[in-house]
């Protein structure tokens, strides 16, 4: 035991508690024929939790977590004292990156070592936890030789380091378990057009992600491959800008039907869009995997990952993932850190519990406005004169066929109230 | 004659000027073996200086121009104000939508009559005029029947007039030599997703730009069909985002042929792009087709469709559409409007000398930087290691090899300068 | 009657409600002391319920209202029809331009003669109705005069007419018994600082307002004068940014006793703030008067000006009305627009309705939270080091002083968790 | 001699040099009657210079420099090299932070001998050197102690603390012949309203500020007191959020006579105005000081600090510093880094070196404009009406005697042109 958290006892739902306890998040509470857990699949990510120091561009940081430092001991106390954290959470799943569980080594074998020798000691956890791998990715971002790029850089080298840290990286999640793989790109992208070949590092990528599918194949690996667009930072452009600019690189590379979208809130925001955007253009186009599920403040230009906390927002949200018929190998990743001034072990807990009793909240009522069904009623009625004979037949004419029958008809078309406020309203009997 | 502009004098060719003349716009300077003209391939918009009253969203009409009304009449006296300044500016094209040149009528037929007699009307003073037809399109925003969009309309009775405007529009284009068509969606998109179905809309988008393409080889038209991304306004979100999410949309609807781009200033900025990246990016893609050439104000955010006014910002546009081999059908529109204030005459002849001298400045200094190659020879030397067997080679391998290499070498590969400022250096020698 | 609502009855509180009713709102209930109709204090904003025609940059009017046109019937009508409306939803207060209920005249005069007549008809209105006046505001904005400026305009007779006009509105307001007075400068600011003289426009806009203030005080008005800060929009720049620039203004002119402010949720959002962030400058400045509860599109760069629909934002924006003390004067106006493809009498109500239900659950869950005292009783204990005698001394000390104490002393201050997480959990316990 | 820059010589003007040379600054030339370096007082900030690892928040130290570490040894190697480059560039100031010149010790004392040797070492360089010291600072937001604050924490021993560095900091300034001292707050802010006590926060910046003016006093200092405006980053939201801003805070404070504004392009930017925005409301205020010359880019929402390299934006600033008088105690600092991939010594170089050049051009290109008079006199011409005896007994009227005057005449006046794009064009002829 590490005794990081040793005043905290294991949360449980209380749902009048005002105490650290579930208020809202029922794990065993069947819902639409399944389980609560099993519906929103919630993970840890490793990375901000314990890796993160509380940096920020104008400071350094404030964290002073006693498994700070780059040994092969404190990389375990640092396991340990996350899995204690799963456990208090009943948290069904985690994530990493490479970087986040093993300490960097002087050349590529040695970290390999490293990290082979922290994944075997995750597997001993995990055998003895609830807790599984959501996904592992390979972080190629934060080391200086990633700078220009790791699939897109101009230099070869940089390519094939990335290569072999995403095949290592893919082979430690199949054996761990995993059930889908994440490509992050934050450097896959450029600072200035000036230096850059956009063309062949496009090219580069997208060879980059076939490798990433065809060894999936050859190790027998079953989960998902997963992008998760974000448009800039640390880039000034990313090239998967959003979902929209992604599907047209997996169409570009002949990907679609092999990759699906992370979708991250705060990466739609900083896209343009709204979250919900995101994730209905993703169904609507096959290729809906997962999320993560932070939200970005609104004031700031920035990625903040903070953990959710406006309940309508994220009811909205799962409403779309519901649409989209709920997680397959997906889950709700929380990729949010704590603000750098929350320095106490029960501020991870607190912000964990929080989110994760937002998100059942969310859910709940994502599921009574389906079940309810009069928003989907409005939208039918609203497209139904698709629907007709003559809708269809529309969309198998010509624009001259068209054009002869409005010129003979004649008569303008009326429009019919968007019934926006209506709308609106009712959401609000649910959240 | 009209007069409106009657102390004003064909604007020519006098560097040393200080009066209303082109300091920089030379059209018959033989530059890269083609003339300043053929290059720039300079375009006025009909809609912003002749239909657009001067309205805000919190005021009203501020020009108070001797044409406005709904009368043919009018119609013809605007078009005849409209000739008068292309031939003061000795502009080689101009642009427009329907609605910009007829009256509308209370019916379709009506307002088709009205529009055919103005087709020819203006088919007439071409005759005389050296001003061609860059592109058409058609006005599928403005009318309140087009609301809930166009193609994208839950009503398929919206569809329908749309097609046959389009259709028409296309007549037209094909009727007076336009060199391109032009599809910008303003309402092809939602307000809210609650009563939007995405899936079911970009369907019917993807449908109404093939029955366009379609139309276009029925009639023989030899131009170009060009589509022009924007992100938002006036709907909260628009299908056709930015250049990455239509070529998405191209591929998804078997188009990427056919179809290229119209790529605005404005709507790459209010998208989250630099403009030379939309363009770089559609070059690479293969679908670079023409350019707005407005700019946008950096602090307000909407599309504030001002006159480009910032040199070396438009030469870094230029440097793009000259490694993309310059415009073949496209051109420089310059789809801005004189601010409210600017009620005079004056203002709208002096905005677009403004506007060809900074594009003149700029295209120069494109030409210089690419002639003088010092920035595609660092480029090039950036990539050099692609080049080589080895680099080409790893693109061919995979994962599992390339990991079994590096872990052989082990060798950390060391990053290189970007050189981002010294590149800033050599541009500004240039601009 | 108008019978424009004609199928549409008196809304009452009505919990269980899915229909036409306030599931939330009952302005009978007693809450801190008070009726919560007079804690929440409601206005309806005339122009965009009954003067906006639906149009945008890129559209026009959509709306079809029987009242639209320049007659004093039509504007008799339209105020029946807002009277209709006031009484269905049992709004305690409205507010109004000049230019919202008055047909505009060929001169000042017949101007004036049209709003003195129409203000006549509002008063006997007034009589019989429950709706009270919660502000009027003169539009000094719409009109093309007014397109560089009101009080900040180059030319002395724009600055005369719109002096006239604010004299004519205060009298109305003053007459009509209503409780504020307001001024918003959409145009009081500028396009391009190339043609501007920045520092006389501001002398100009302190003069101005000091005249109101004087004015106020010469017939006996006992409202608050109000100033709507907003940073941009129509203007590039408009001078009251937000409620820090205007605090500076008003200090500059010897105002900051005479003026508050009516902060508005969107303009906030425009300057770059949360909603709140404004409210508590604003309170703990002494200058918070009033608010306009509309919200704006997260994505979106301009003001869209749409019905509040967030409980938990709007639960915020009340708990700082609260702890400024409540409101006094002011109210909750919703300044707020239809979508304009909302087009029919419904939309209109149930906007309004669903909007009223979302501040009165918003304005419970603040109370709530205000009477649990957890939120206050952590940050009173966050600074309570400050109470103390060391504390107090320090403020008054010197840096000499204090230096001397922190080099003798030279124990490293050790810095406390902020707990963000945690409290925002708490705020979720409520809303 | 340290060699860093070891195969580069001090750069000269060579106006037709491609090599690293000034092309267009020229020190010793006379314009306006002073001496170019005299009207520009270049300054190289020594924390982006010198002490900025490289990292951003996704990535680590890209920059492997021979001085970094926390020994004095280092520091001096540091300082050793800054006063090459500064000799190198010829430049004439510099600035620091005390965390950017000296190690960090374990205690306030051993930081204080720290950086008293280090200042000493500067002292010693500077008799030597041509380069003196534009201003100096504290570096108040890095170390975890400041996470909440410094003068706004909510613990005093944070206030006090810092109180006694800034001593330090205005006693080395002074000592070293500092030109002013400069007060940045980035964590003067808050990350959550839910924990922050604004009011008192805002007192206690207020009274921070009171003591460092008195101080100034105290020790004789006769430089200027600077305050940095900036919105958001680090914090969520800072309280000297732009000009305006600081503006109020001053009068609040009584301190509007003692305090100047150091004006940061990037800061302006951030908060929604144009750098000349800014430097005008200064200007007209009476508080223009200094600025800091850096450029954000505009597709981006953090602060990019890259250096300026758009001569007709840079022009449009020293324009506004033109009218303000100039510089007195001020200058033009380059707060300003490396982008993270220019890793090499002639990249510091070139970068300083290229932004000298373009505002030398913003610079020239500004005089010429004032020189010219066109600008001036349009501007004059257009608020001529003021200048009347009707215009000026207008400001001394009152409402009442304003609006009988315009109810008796009742011409409606008309607007005039803002003539914005023949004011853009003239500027184009001189940048």
């Amino acid at each position: 035991m590490t005794y990081f958290f040793n005043d905290i006892s294991r949360l449980t739902y209380a749902p009048d508690s005002t105490d650290l306890a579930f208020r809202h998040y029922n794990p065993d509470e069947v819902i639409m024929g399944k389980r609560m857990e099993e519906h929103l699949r919630f993970a840890v990510a490793y990375w901000h939790s314990f890796a993160w120091p509380g940096g920020d561009p104008f400071g350094a940081e404030t964290f002073e977590r006693p498994w700070f430092g780059n040994t092969m001991d404190l990389a375990k106390l640092k396991a340990d004292v996350a899995f204690e954290m799963f456990d208090l959470l009943n948290v069904p799943y985690f994530c990493w990156h490479d970087a986040d569980i093993r300490p960097e080594g002087d050349s590529f074998s040695e970290s390999l070592n490293n990290f082979k020798e922290i994944v075997d000691y995750l597997g001993e956890k995990m055998e003895t936890s609830g807790t599984k791998l959501l996904w592992g990715t390979a972080n190629l971002f934060s080391h200086r030789r990633f700078m220009a790029g790791a699939a897109t850089n101009p230099d070869p080298e940089i390519f094939a380091w990335s290569a072999a840290t995403v095949k290592n990286c893919m082979d430690a999640t199949h054996k761990l378990g995993g059930e889908n793989y994440v490509l992050w790109g934050g450097r896959e992208g450029y600072e200035t057009l000036l230096n850059t070949d956009l063309k062949r590092e496009r090219q580069q990528a997208g060879r980059f992600l076939q490798m990433a599918v065809e060894y999936k194949h050859k190790i027998g690996f079953k989960g998902s491959i997963l992008v998760e667009p974000k448009p800039q930072e640390p880039s000034k452009h990313q090239y998967d800008f959003d979902v929209a600019t992604v599907y047209g690189f997996l169409k570009e590379f002949g990907l679609e039907g092999e990759v699906q979208m992370n979708i991250e809130q705060g990466h739609a925001i900083l896209a343009g869009h709204s979250f919900e955007h995101e994730l209905a253009l993703a169904s609507s186009l096959g290729i809906f995997g997962s999320i993560d599920m932070n939200r970005n403040d609104y004031q700031s230009g920035w990625d903040t990952d903070q953990f959710p906390n406006n309940v309508p927002e994220v009811a909205l949200a799962y409403y779309e993932v519901l649409k989209a018929g709920g997680f397959t190998t997906g889950g709700t990743n929380f990729d949010a850190k704590l603000r750098r001034q929350s320095l106490d072990p029960i501020d991870l807990i607190a912000s964990h519990a929080g989110a994760m009793d937002v998100c059942a909240r969310g859910f709940k009522a994502a599921v009574a406005m389906l079940e309810d069904g009069t928003l989907e009623a409005m939208r039918a009625e609203r497209y139904a004169g698709w629907d007709s004979a003559h809708g269809k037949a529309l969309l198998d004419s010509d624009l001259a066929s068209i054009a002869a029958q409005v010129e003979a008809g004649d008569t303008p078309p009326q429009p019919r109230s968007g019934r926006q406020e209506i709308l609106e309203n009712i959401v609000n009997r649910f959240v």
